[in-house]
């Protein structure tokens, strides 16, 4: 077997991916090839691997490649993690927080691609999300030939608009995978209810989803929820910027939609949450959540530290051997520990390891009633040798999710789709038409006219001949 | 046979309806009930329609009265035409203009029933449009018992809404009729084509159908659009408030949908169009097209004026008999000249007058493909006896006609709906919430706060338990 991962300079995803296949018997002897254009994260990313499965005694091989085409041939699996030019390419970050300031000097407030529904703002840059989105139809265009037979697992942002437009362009196999539905735990937590006791599913689309079903010990627990809004809501206070599955904002949502919204879904809402830091403040807790003017930065900061600090550990890694990383850092490197992440487990089970269930984005093909049958949807499933089956959808999304959210969402989805397939500028004039904070055609010209006018965006203006 | 005229106070337009009946022979011997709350007007409407059907020599029988139940008893046809309170009672309009007002002193140019893809703002008041869609409910459940077997010509805005939530909730048979689709003649007239030459369809929503087929003694007419944009456009100037089927803002539109608006189609695009009445006169040309601050409310005094002079014109009729309606007003009353409505084509042809091609409101069913089956959609249809059947679409509505403009617009419908369903003001909220005029959530609630607390708004009030 080979699994690829475009986008190995990832260093510490890429190194829970490789762990994970370790510790699944069924998968030793695995080739894992390791493919990124960053060549000192790629050298890292392979000395670290190399050295843990090491210390782990597994069976696994590695190849390292710039080329991505050498990389996934003869691929059985490719999971795609890269953030392509610019964010992957030296820091992208840099270039990312430059295009929200720039959005930001035009009146918009975090930016353009932070928009209604969609506040994560993963698109990369410039509304129709076209450096990400080039990425993937470069490697559909190369498993077509390369690997033909392969699965892609399409991890890297933004999932749902990645995964729709392969389902929708191109005959690969293809699967969206995040791990943000893992919230639902969370509220378990919060609510001291053994998970093992609780029948549940969500659905929606990525970054989109609700708590449908909620069964404890067989009975409706959303009572357990009101109970806990009731008596212990006020008390909530946020550990970290990205604690927010019990806040104020999550709670508002739920009230209005009726069932809860899991993950990333309370950072896509609506702009009453999001107007200012202030505003941030009162309905995501003091640090406002993470997708505002301080937090926001401060972790691209925490990721350049990190990277430089595993970074070092590679070369260290390098000239002593004897380093053990399971005792130096245990929470990354050990012996038992799965990450959580889903790969291994849809890579195990469809290649016969048993029967799996997943939270998978996948076409929705009649799940999701009202909602178009090609648009890739995150919804439980279960996968096993013979495939990918859906599970059934109940209770059905409450209207309010459908044509508050998911509906909004999917067009967005579509708009963006829109102007990457018609190389329009007019698309994306259109897109800030609808955004609320425009004011005037005028504005939106220029914001743009400032973005698709930055040097290191000529791939995207020359994209759209602007 | 017996036709409803509800909202007969609507002297001119019942005048055209009843015209249009004694000019269709098969019709001979129709009943009209003529059903209004407003006692002077309907007796002004009155008068008129007995004088002009004597002067006619036709044979029609007339009824009036002010009780709902009483006018549709027995009834073949019923046509809804009535702007309920508070539009229709007294002079609805200076509360329309009033609420108008209230939306801008907090922020909300034209007011909060103006919204993106929805300018012609026929919501009377409050985002969900309650008065309107509550009247058609009460036809509706009056009709079960009274006319079971009637249709229901609903011709009150808005059509779409009204139309939409009849189909959901009643059995009652029900089409919307709108004229608005005669734009494409005045397409045909600016292009010095021979109607007759013209094949032709649209299709959409009401307020928002584009001209999908528009071929010329077989040919794509569209390069002759092409022509006229490049060698005429510039010289366009609108005659009136409402003159717009050729203006800019059509024009534009067309070059990003693909296919040209019609009629009130262009009324209800996005704020580019709409900021301010600079902007609206740089797009509508030199009055700013009729949705703005000073076009507006002119428009109501000349309907005020226009009411007061058909209601002193049927005060003369009764004193002197020998006034000759025909002679003093033919624009009105004449022999020959059918008025352009659809209502009476439609009657004739349902009972088997023959087959009409119509422009009608009416489930899609598959009809545009991508938009739901239960979605009302405006588009031609052929009416005969044995009912009524969709002409196929061909060629298809852009995709963008539909991800930025249909799907949106129906949102829109699925939101008031929601609102007037729920009975819930955390919709009219939402609602504003998405609004680009918002600034804050306390902008939303100070708004709804103030339209909810006028006096006249008590049953809103009320309903939403406010």
């Amino acid at each position: 077997m080979k699994i690829a991962i475009v986008g190995a300079g990832s260093i510490r995803f890429s190194l829970q991916i490789i762990g994970d296949i370790a510790k699944t018997p069924r998968l030793n002897g695995t080739l894992i090839s390791m493919v990124d254009v960053h060549e000192e994260r790629l050298n890292a990313s392979y000395i670290l691997a190399k050295k843990y499965i090491e210390e782990l005694e597994a069976d696994l091989r590695f190849e390292k490649t710039k080329s991505l085409e050498e990389g996934i041939e003869g691929a059985d699996f490719i999971i795609n993690t890269a953030l392509p030019f610019p964010q992957g390419h030296e820091d992208g970050f840099i270039k990312y927080d430059l295009i929200t300031q720039i959005g930001e000097k035009h009146g918009y407030y975090r930016g353009i691609d932070s928009q209604e529904l969609n506040m994560v703002s993963t698109y990369t840059y410039g509304l129709i999300s076209y450096y990400d989105l080039k990425l993937a139809l470069d490697i559909a265009k190369a498993m077509k030939k390369y690997a033909p037979s392969s699965w892609l697992l399409q991890t890297a942002n933004p999932v749902f608009e990645i995964s729709q437009l392969l389902n929708r362009l191109t005959d690969i196999k293809v699967v969206g995978i995040c791990h943000g539905f893992h919230g639902v735990y969370e509220v378990f937590n919060s609510l001291r209810l053994d998970p093992k006791e609780v029948d549940w599913q969500v659905a929606g689309v990525n970054h989109g989803i609700f708590l449908n079903r909620f069964l404890y010990r067989g009975k409706n627990a959303y009572p357990l929820l009101d109970e806990w809004i009731e008596k212990e809501a006020q008390n909530w206070e946020p550990k970290n910027p990205w604690d927010l599955q019990m806040s104020p904002a999550v709670i508002d949502m739920y009230k209005f939609y009726g069932m809860l919204p899991i993950g990333d879904t309370c950072r896509n809402g609506t702009w009453k949450y999001n107007y200012n830091l202030e505003t941030k403040k009162k309905w995501y807790g003091k640090f406002g959540g993470i997708d505002n003017e301080i937090e926001r930065p401060k972790f691209h900061e925490e990721l350049r530290k990190g990277r430089r600090k595993i970074i070092e550990l590679a070369k260290e890694v390098e000239k002593d051997k004897s380093i053990k990383l399971m005792d130096i850092w245990p929470e990354l490197f050990n012996r038992d520990k799965l990450s959580g992440e889903q790969h291994v487990h849809f890579i195990n089970s469809i290649t016969g390891g048993g029967n799996s269930r997943l939270i998978l984005n996948v076409p929705n093909r009649g799940t999701i009633s009202g909602i178009p049958d090609d648009v890739v949807v995150e919804i439980p499933v279960w996968v096993d040798e013979s495939g990918i089956k859906h599970e059934k959808i109940e209770p059905d999304l409450t209207h309010r999710i459908k044509i508050f959210y998911l509906i909004p969402r999917i067009l967005r989805m579509e708009w963006a789709l829109e102007g990457f397939i018609s190389k329009d500028v007019k698309v994306l004039e259109e897109i800030l038409i609808r955004d609320p904070r425009t004011k005037s055609y005028e504005q939106v010209l220029s914001v743009l006219d400032e973005i698709l006018s930055q040097p290191f965006n000529k791939e995207l203006r020359d994209y759209l001949n602007y």
